[in-house]
């Protein structure tokens, strides 16, 4: 039972997107990212930019204004009634993780030129410039800087960023950025994009847990996005000594170390969630040296990663805290050595009210099932948050997380989720002619 | 103060072992093992090839007779007066763990050959025939089978071993063999050494642990050797997901799994020692995979190493059952599959008493400081042991534990442990003429 009168129930119907251009560009992506079992996209790399050339002509074909900023970010726009009116955005990414899969980013810069297509195909003109922005180099496992090309775009990476090298080849984020035809030195000195020029950001993702899988619903709609706090390369040094002749005592094992910080913090998060607190706690990497670690050593060296995810902010603190002081005691207690190294963040983001209401409203009327969730995973949408740009994220339900070459959305739920994107983009940017 | 008559004090007096020899010695085998940063001489491999080569001429020069066993152990034979009587054997191997260094395993080695190269040289001639054996392949990293060269002498080594792959080519123990001009088709079929006819055998090892250094002493007069049980290829299975949009309740974290078995069972280290009992454990390999493995996952694989060692067989039993019921536990806390993979063992050996006794005394008579201490690692002299053979071991201190470049043994230490093994294997041999 709808709840919208008559003619808002006429103005639903709209521009229909074409099922058929979105399995061809998955299609494409695929056949571009495909490393022999996952997908491989590195940011600013040759496969990202053979993706944003498909968008590119894809978009020349529907004849969207097709335009690329200095760090080769790419905005497909469908020019609006009146052009002095602030913007309607929407958009992703079209890199991915090593070995990841097809749907992490793609499947929202997707959605948007299924969108723009459909508006420009069926001739409709929206009130206001409406802007598929594709980003770069979301996936920070290349380069270890959070939401880089939505950053760049808003002038906030600082120069000195550009030396970071990727994480595969060593090589610099200027030297990639060149390769890929971008202009690095004007980084920090020329924004593209201004808060206040854009009415709105809008990023449809794939969910990345399985939240709506159990919850049996095809849409997410988001509340907000959580801030993380990292040690992408934290080293536990210790002291290599045959296992069999060197006394407890005498040790310094770093994977003992290792292995009782991180239960240590473990059973900090599980205390956390018994108190209704919300965070997730990840050590994703944990590794001993390939060359001189071996079954009869008492292991030297344990290279771990830390990553802590939460919407709360005094938590997010709370548990750095608790990791330098478990990092402290294991130093005491094991005689090893712990370098954190450098802690990266990002701040937990909120989700616009006007914008969630909306989209609740237009799901229920176009009788979506949905259910109402956080982000535990960061997005280019916490960028336009964080800027003031009004902002919501609308997730699709995909089968075994992403990051990995066995993400699986079912073109039927994605359509679902475009159709609320789409609605959701035409309330904001104006349907009346 | 000697306890010793004049008589037995004049006989102390003997051939006395030579230290430019034993220099010359050691560094022709850092010549040969050299890797670029320590020594890799592989079981079954060219540069133990050539150590054995460097042992063939040097007691070829001395006038000892060389002869090698199909298996290609060395064995070097100063001719007793009487060559029916029972053999007096020492002995130690000249292979290295990866990156290892210089005197585990060629310390016993070239103190043999000192021994007998000083016996020829002062033209001294024992009742007995008194043989140095250098084993083949001792460092079990490389083929996983404990004492391998050793068992194989004994007839011990069964001929489905064969196929074992050596760990950093993956070519068979055949194959190395028969790259080496050893006849692998004869194992299990032709024993070479008979435990009724060998009186003792005696291997100086340097010490591998710091307990020597600690107790500011130059010699180890050892009371017996650990037996261990091991998992080399033991895998946990998780599954790979995202690190943020994952909540605990859905997780397959393999490397949270694996810490917190890795800490359960030290803990039960720690209380066993709090009883009197003496172990060790150890996780010298702890590690997710190259490829999947990043930041923003949740591991789905973590390999681990498990290095359980005692002198007493029943808590080696008791703590292997302990590995299986944390197993279990990780499995059903952490939704994670243990692999546990094969479980390869050897047996805890004893040194034989008499020999024990002879040792203390001729140490105390010589002035050389000594304790009395168990081996945690295991030796050939286990395999020895094993068939009923007398058998002892010398330590010698060494600073920095072995199987690393860092291995530190003075030569002065080591001539002392020359020394006592000299009138140890004298009183064996028969010095009377």
């Amino acid at each position: 039972m709808s709840c919208f009168s008559q003619a808002e129930a006429d103005r639903m119907t709209g521009p229909v997107a074409d099922v058929d251009l979105g399995c061809h560009l998955f299609r494409r992506l695929h056949e571009i990212g495909f490393d022999g079992r996952g997908m491989t996209r590195p940011s600013y790399g040759r496969e990202e930019n053979l993706a944003h050339a498909l968008f590119m002509e894809v978009a020349a074909q529907y004849g969207l204004e097709v335009r690329r900023d200095w760090a080769s970010n790419l905005y497909l726009t469908l020019p609006g009634r009146d052009r002095t009116l602030s913007v309607v955005m929407t958009g992703s990414h079209l890199d991915t993780v090593p070995c990841g899969g097809n749907f992490d980013g793609a499947a929202g810069a997707v959605a948007g030129l299924l969108v723009l297509c459909a508006w420009a195909k069926a001739g409709f003109r929206p009130e206001r410039d409406t802007t598929l922005i594709v980003t770069r180099a979301e996936e920070s496992v290349w380069f270890p800087l959070s939401y880089l090309g939505s950053r760049t775009a808003f002038g906030l990476l600082e120069s000195s960023a550009l030396e970071t090298p990727r994480s595969d080849d060593g090589l610099s984020l200027r030297y990639h950025m060149q390769d890929c035809g971008a202009s690095p030195d004007l980084c920090g000195k020329a924004p593209v994009l201004d808060a206040a020029k854009i009415d709105c950001f809008v990023e449809l993702h794939i969910e990345q847990g399985p939240v709506l899988l159990e919850a049996d619903v095809p849409v997410g709609i988001v509340t907000g996005i959580c801030g993380s706090t990292r040690y992408r390369s934290a080293v536990i040094h210790g002291q290599y000594a045959h296992s069999g002749a060197t006394p407890r005592c005498f040790r310094s094992d770093a994977v003992m170390a290792g292995a009782s910080m991180m239960t240590a913090l473990h059973d900090a998060w599980i205390k956390a969630e018994a108190q209704g607190e919300e965070m997730t706690l990840t050590f994703g990497v944990c590794r001993t040296d390939e060359t001189q670690a071996n079954f009869a050593a008492v292991a030297g060296r344990l290279e771990l990663v830390i990553d802590i995810r939460s919407r709360d902010e005094a938590l997010l603190e709370r548990m750095n805290g608790l990791v330098i002081e478990q990092a402290l005691r294991v130093e005491r207690d094991h005689h090893v050595r712990v370098e954190l190294g450098p802690r990266t963040r990002s701040a937990p983001a909120v989700m616009d009210a006007a914008l969630q209401a909306d989209a609740r409203t237009l799901a229920a009327s176009l009788d979506i099932p949905f259910v109402s969730m956080a982000s535990g995973a960061g997005h280019d949408a916490a960028t336009f948050a964080m800027q003031g740009v009004p902002t919501e994220m609308l997730f699709v339900r995909n089968r075994n997380g992403s990051h990995n070459p066995d993400e699986s959305m079912e073109m039927d739920d994605f359509m679902q989720g475009v159709r609320l994107l789409e609605h959701l983009l035409r309330k904001r940017a104006g349907s009346e002619t």
